[in-house]
Order: C-alpha cells, then structure tokens, then sequence
C-alpha cells in the first residue's frame, strides 16, 4: 500500500519501524495481526480533517488514539491501518467556571484537566484508574468510569457536547455548550462509548461540578464477602449515597499483605463528601473492624497497593464485569470457584456501589503464552455476569476482546442495528474496524 | 383509509369522535390538520407488536402517546394517523430497593413510581413539573428534566435500559439491568428524546437513588435579576451543588402578588440535601432578604403559585431555552425588552442551576387565536438563545413546533444525518411523523 496521500496531506507522519512498534498496541495483551503502515500525528482539527479525508479516499483503515491504555484491544493496529494519534491535541481550551463547562481537546490528560478545574474550586468527576495517563477522548471513546462514578457518574454523564470529524473530513458538532438541552436526537451519547468506530473526537464541552468540602473515609474489615457485600447493601437502605464504595476481597487483601487476614476476609472502603456521619455505624454492622479517617490517602492506600501486588503475582489480565448490586457476594463467591475449579489466581476488585467488578485474573509469567485455564476461566466469569443478569463490559468496553461477548450480551437484532448504525457514519468500514460491534 | 388492519389486531381501539377528539392535541395549543383515524388501546407489549407490525404493512402513521402533556405538539395527531395510547401499560412491574433499580411500563405515571421508591427510603429523581400527569413512557420520550436535576441529572441520567418495539413490530432490548455497563453503542440514549420517532417503549429499566435525610430550603430575595444571577453563581463558587435553584423574575412575581413588589425584583429559591450550612450566608450576598426553612413547602409556595398565577393573566405559552449559567440575567433582561418591545407579557422562571428559563408568554385570551406579537417575541426568544451560546430548548422537547429552529441550532448537516439514523429505526417513516426533527 502506497502512502503518498497521507504524505500529501501535509500532516506529521512516521513510518519508522520504533513508532510502529510503539503505537501498535494498548494495555490489553491482544496481539493484532502484523505492524500499522504508519502513524499520523494531527496538530489541528484541519489536520484531523485532512487525514480521513484522504483515508476516505483510499479505503484506508484509520485506528484513533490518545494514550494507549484500553484494556480490549480498542486502540491495537496491525498490517495496512494507519494510526491516529492524538496526542498532540492536547490543549485545554477554555473553562468557563461560572458555566461549569470545560472545553478541552481529545488529548488532554484527565488528571490535567481535573487539576485545572481544582484551582476553581471545580472537578472533572470522573475518574477512571488510569486517570493520570490516559486522555479524555479516550475516556470518552471507552464511557470511561472509576470510582467516584458511584455517585457523580461515567464520562458520558460529564459530557455536554463533542465536535467529531466523519470518514470523509467532515466536522459534526453534537449537543451544546449549556448544562441542559435536547435538541434532536442524543448523537453525543452514540459517540460516547463508541471505541472510535462512529468517528473520531477532536473537542469535548465538559461538565465540571463543585468540588466537594470534605471527605470522610471509612475501611471496614469483615468475615466474610457475604457481610461486606451486606453493609454496602445496606449504606443504600439508610439514605446514604457515597462517593465511592471499594471492595477488595480475600485474594486481593493476600496479594497485599498476608498480615491483612487476621483483619478479616473482605475488606470496604467507602468515601463519603456530604457530611452524612451514620455511615460508619452502618458499617459497623458484622464488621470485624471500622476505622474512620478525614485522610483518604491513608485508607485508600490498600486499594491504591491492589494491582501493583496482584502484578507481582504474574501478569494480570484485568477483567471487567457488572452485576445487579443485590447479586454481589454472589458474584465473588463463583468467581472464587472458578478460581479453584481452573487451578487460576483470582483476585477480585469491585466498584461495589455500582456492582462493578474487576476479577483479575494471574495468567502465568510475563511473556509466557497465556494459559489455556486462564482464558477458560475469563469465558466463566463472562457467562456468570450474563447468568446473574449483568454485563460483560461495565467500564472498559468491548475492543476486540469481547466481541463474541457482546453478541451473546445483546443478540444478533441489536447487533445488525448497531452495524447499521455505524454504517451511516462509515459507510466504508474505515473507522477503527473490527472494533466495538 | 380502511382500519380493517387494526380490526384484525385483536387490540381494543376506537374510532368514535369524542376518543378521537380526547386524543388528538397536547398541552402545547398546536392545531394538527384533521382528526385521527383511531385512538388504539394496548394491554401487552405483544399488542403494541401487533399495531406496529399491521401499521409498518399498511404503512399507517402511529402516534405514541402517554399522558399528552407534550408541550410541543409532539402527541398531536391529524388525519390518516393512529393514536397508540400506552396508559393501559401502567404497571411497576419490578422494583428492587437493594439494587436501586426500578422496572415500569411506560404509562406509570411518574409520581407514582416515586412514592413507591420512597416507601423503600428511595426516590426517582427526575421531577418534570407534569409529574402527577405524565408518564414515564412520555417523560423518556422528550427526556424530560425537572427542578432537582440541577443535582441529580434529567431522564436520560436514570434510564439503564429500556425496551422497544420498533415498526414491524420486533421487540428490541437496550441498555441494562445493572447500574453501570458500555456494551455496545448507546441505544438506550438514542431513544431519549426521540419524541417516539424511533420506536415505542414498552418497558424501561430505571435508576433509584437514596432518598436524601433532610432538605434545607431557602428564599433569597434581590433589587435586581443580576444581583440574583449573580447568586446562583456564586453557589457552585462556593462548592455547594443545591437540589433546586428557581429564580424567578419581577413579572413573575407581580404576576403571583403586587405586593411582593416591595420584598424585591427576583426571587431565588434554593435547596441543599447535603447537610450544607454555607448555602444561606451565600445568597445573602447582595440580597434584601434571605429566609430558611427546613419546610420546603413554605418557601416553593410562591415559585407553585407561578404557572396558575400567569394562567389567569391569559392563555400561557410556555417556552423552554437554556443558555450558559453565567449569561443568565443577561438573558433575562433581553427577555424583558423583548416583551417590552412587543407589548406582550412575559414572565421568566428559571432552573437557574442549568441555565434553563422558562419565558411564559401571556398570548392574549384563551380561545382567540394567539396575537402575531406573542408570535414574534416568541421568535426573538429563540434567537436569543441561539446568540447567547444556548440551545432553543432545555427539556421540552421540539415535536411540531421549534423544528424549525432545530434546523437553525444544529445545522443541515447533522439533521440530514439524524434523518438517516431515523431511516435505520423506521424506514417507511410511519413513527410520529413530522415530529423531533
């Protein structure tokens, strides 16, 4: 394949077999067939233009990307497609602290954009783990979620309006620079979550919301799984909507201490920023131990030492499911089964309030094949969140990873409409293929 | 036109003219051409199907209807057409409190699902005005906001899933039973707001949040609409995100009582849930007088007594902009020599919170048609919040009447694209015509 028309369209291109290398992959483990043909680095919207116009032109298969860090396949590359990057557009281009509204473009890092809110008393609420690397438009790409999403919401929630270029180069403008409108129909949102298949974003309007006065932070110690998934249960039946709720169980608490078992078996965290002070009494109910804390580093601390401990074990392939909260425990316990029954470490995270659940499974050495038992045991814990009435996906996304997932998850009427969707936006298949559907 | 089609359905319908009649405008004084054919009364999704799927083989117009408290002509409906009435599908027909989620049909009324969340210390947030009248169907449809959506989002921020029957009657599943979850593209946001043009929702999945322990309410009043704007800025400055922030302008207030003349030019009424002390030293800020209660009926008197105030100077148009929060006393005020201007009254209440006004435009005497000045301040409005960086409507939706300025908001080149995303969902074009877009 010639590359002559990316060449004409002025815009910054590498073909160097280190840049390649260095753009072809993301944090999944998924391995694409074969090296991209190049990779684009875009300084302007004009230049984002220019590149899918011209990839249009040539059929050429485009692959968007900011930092890198999909954990499904989302942003890998291989033989003939021609990286995106967007990385270079990374300017915050105004906050407008009076309206709420940031505007940023696709490359800014989350973080960044949080700190700059701060300094107004204002935050970017969402708050994916990979907040200090990875970047809007990826968080957008993906819906990204995190923890305090429990109370304030995903990235979808946080954005008012995009502007996107469509294979071809034309530049769509969706929603609205206000808090609230809606006007035709929600094309922000079919953006949202979209892995880069519908087009490819260049400017987000973001909502940014008051920044909290204070925290409480509460870790509680409990026997079993049964009770910590209880207490979280019960925060709901008392009125109280917390910012976060970290489970971390007994696998995971092994992982980072053996020490930590004496304490008990299942470990909460839960923040709270409404002043509410019942919710460590509700905790205390079958809790083993309940420490409170106006220093959220210090309890956090557990949480914050999970994957790093778990990446000692050997290499985690993070996994990412959501079950109805009632069905929690439930939940951990089979994923723990699945653990003995394939002879497979498993340690278990959970985003409890929401019922979001990240099993990490230990698939071996790095750089050894992943092990069949492995892969075995990610396909349960798949067909466990669809028996428990969830999903495959709560925060990560599809990528390449899951889309035999996702087909058993909506049916093939919904997923014909889906590909009929992304084909009014993409006629040719140009955007990011294989991807999402 | 024959109804034979709908004859052999085996679902209840009605062709007598007092039906007809009872079904064929909404609340918002649009006048279609003719009658409806029929008015049909499904009691099961299987026949809502079975309308659609006779309908898409006739190719017979079918408007969707809950309550038709639409305020846009959006459940109008004129010759040839078929009224689909969904108040017979009005069943809770799940509500987990451990979950937080809700199950309903579409024509639960929405105060009636909430009393049944508060009996389990939960709540459905979303609060339209209407909604001791509207459905959840209908609410979904026009992704209805309401006055604590200032905190706690609109429609589309508590709906995880939804089912609908698209034309042909296939019955399409979207969305989720869990609270979060990215599989696939949003489809269930797609059919938020589409003011039943893309298919008919026969049951939705809906988020329940904590009931919160105590509200504070407070009335602050100011010489002028800055000084109140300014206010409500000020909140959000001061890291407080209120339940409800409604201000309402001087000719609202001589609207309800002259003598609230001498208190001040603009009422703010504000509410916090969070246990938030500072709100009330805030808004003193400027004010001429500030009062708190922990009664919230006392002090949402006045902004109650609004509407039926206004209702008795004449016939109400209700309009619905929202503009960025900081340019709303500016907006106010234009609003102002709008009605100056044309000689027409006009009096403002906002959403202050989301920027979203409501400039009720007194339309003469009920009855005789609405004065061509009330037409054009009408107009002038629409404009306005076009200039001032907004949108033509915040959560009324467009129906029949804004779709022209829909067209002005969002451009040819994303309405022809809506239109194609509608032909995905309904290519024979027989959902609510000539409505949304």
């Amino acid at each position: 394949m010639t590359l002559e028309w990316l060449a004409r369209t002025g815009v910054p291109w590498s073909a160097e077999p280190g840049v390649l290398a260095s753009r072809r992959l993301d944090r999944s483990g998924w391995e694409p067939a074969g090296t991209p043909a190049a990779v684009a680095f875009p300084r302007s919207v004009a230049e984002v233009q220019a590149v899918l116009k011209g990839a249009q032109e040539t059929r050429t298969p485009i692959v968007p990307r900011g930092a890198g860090t999909a954990l499904t396949g989302a942003t890998t590359a291989g033989t003939g497609e021609v990286v995106l990057d967007l990385a270079g557009l990374n300017r915050i281009l105004d906050l407008r602290p009076a309206d709420g509204v940031a505007v940023v473009e696709p490359g800014v890092i989350t973080a960044d954009l949080d700190r700059a809110a701060i300094a107004h008393g204002l935050r970017y609420a969402p708050d994916p783990a990979s907040l200090e690397l990875s970047t809007i438009g990826g968080n957008i790409a993906t819906n990204a979620g995190g923890l305090r999403c429990a109370k304030y919401g995903v990235t979808r929630d946080a954005v008012l309006g995009l502007e996107v270029v469509l294979p071809g180069g034309e530049l769509l403008r969706t929603g609205r620079s206000t808090l609230k409108g809606v006007a035709g129909y929600d094309l922000t949102g079919l953006f949202v979550g979209s892995e880069g298949t519908l087009g490819v974003i260049v400017s987000a309007t973001l909502r940014l919301r008051p920044l909290p006065a204070a925290d409480t932070t509460i870790a509680a110690y409990y026997p079993d799984i049964e009770s910590a998934a209880a207490a979280s249960v019960a925060l709901a039946e008392a009125r109280i909507q917390p910012v976060l709720t970290e489970l971390l169980d007994q696998a995971t608490l092994d992982a980072i201490d053996p020490g930590l078992r004496s304490s008990g078996s299942a470990l909460l965290i839960v923040q709270t920023d409404d002043g509410s002070a019942e919710a460590a009494s509700v905790l205390a109910e079958g809790a083993v131990s309940v420490q409170v804390s106006d220093d959220p580093d210090r309890l956090l601390y557990a949480r914050r030492q999970a994957l790093p401990s778990i990446e000692r074990l050997g290499r985690p392939l993070i996994e990412d499911i959501a079950v109805p909260r009632s069905r929690l425990a439930e939940a951990v316990r089979s994923i723990g089964e699945i653990s003995a029954r394939h002879d497979v470490p498993i340690c278990t995270l959970a985003h409890a309030g929401d019922g979001n659940l990240h099993p990490i499974i230990v698939a071996g050495a790095y750089g050894t094949p992943i092990p069949a038992a492995a892969s075995r045991a990610a396909d349960e814990i798949f067909e466990l969140a669809l028996a428990l009435g969830g999903t495959v996906t709560g925060e990560h996304g599809i990528g390449v990873l899951k889309r035999q997932w996702l087909a058993r998850e909506v049916g093939p009427f919904s997923l014909d409409l889906q590909h009929r969707l992304k084909a009014v936006f993409d006629p040719q298949g140009i955007l990011n293929p294989g991807k999402a559907l």
